[in-house]
């Protein structure tokens, strides 16, 4: 890609991410992380979600696209948040899922593009590489940990009290380590970029 | 990385299949798709792992060096098989896990790498990339769908009869799954290397 090419592309991913930002629909957790990246005339990040647990209702496993968010936090949890999201259910398996952050990141190397993989490596989030290498060089940053626990079918919970309270706990685990590897991952960054 | 090089890694990489293999320490429903990927002079096979079911025994989260397998199955499985193999759990957190296939690819150029990972993300291995592209260019080859379920604690399942059931029926759908892209997969790879 021509840097010329690589600059045009920048400026409207950033355009988009202003946007977002207007409507309240970017993850405030990260934005602190994206403008630095942002800031670096080598990279610029395409799209991103900070780490978040939410409450799915999938007709069948892998149908994604008829997926209906029950519940969404980018926050830690209670039990009863959770039991009174499930409310809403009414045909499909209901999945409680801890996700770790995911950020998309094109390089305008590939060298710069290894960095950022071992940086982002170095500080927990073991499971990023490249996802393109051809047209636009983009890095996935992200983790292995996470919880994708099926809780109920058709509307009913299949979980009792302290079953849905060690999920809730574990979910609410994962949640804050994502937190501690942004920031790692953010001071690392600091120095790569200097 | 010259020829020489690669090829020289390739043979390393090949012997070491073939101990796994003599040992019956490699999984044989993914062999036939490794020696495909293998016969090509382009790249070759690091490591891999078909789909499987797992129990295992976490003291922490991410703590995966002490974690313990409580039960592994390269198959699906019955709802009482999960219940004897939580029988020897003791201390920590017991995780029933559903996972994907994972096949890692060393391709000679970046070319080989990109048409694999497309060929990948084709037959269903949505979450494939390239994990490294400095000196040696390694995909991964993965799924993005998997159940990571908490079911316990400290020698304790806390899910019922008809919970455990759901979990097993699930885990077993992501396995049957993950055969049919494999089997996607080996026929798209066998246009590609023609």
């Amino acid at each position: 890609m021509k840097k010329k090419e690589f600059l045009d592309a920048k400026e409207k991913a950033l355009k988009s991410l202003e946007k977002a930002c207007t409507e309240k629909k970017a993850d405030k957790e990260i934005l602190k992380i994206l403008s630095l990246i942002n800031n670096s005339e080598e990279c610029y990040t395409s799209s991103s979600c900070a780490g978040r647990i939410v409450l799915l209702e999938i007709p069948r496993i892998g149908d994604k696209k008829r997926a209906k968010f029950l519940g969404k936090w980018h926050r830690t949890i209670e039990p009863s948040e959770v039991e009174a999201a499930a409310a809403k259910a009414r045909k499909g398996i209901i999945w409680l899922i801890a996700q770790s952050p995911i950020i998309h990141i094109v390089a305008y190397t590939t060298k710069t593009a290894d960095k950022i993989v071992k940086t982002a490596i170095a500080s927990g989030f073991k499971n990023s590489g490249l996802k393109s290498i051809r047209r636009k060089i983009v890095v996935e940053v992200c983790s292995t940990e996470r919880l994708d626990a099926p809780i109920g079918r058709d509307g009913f919970l299949f979980c009792k009290e302290r079953y849905l309270q060690l999920l809730v706990e574990i979910s609410n685990e994962i949640f804050k380590k994502s937190k501690d590897k942004i920031i790692r991952f953010e001071g690392r960054l600091r120095d790569i970029f200097k």
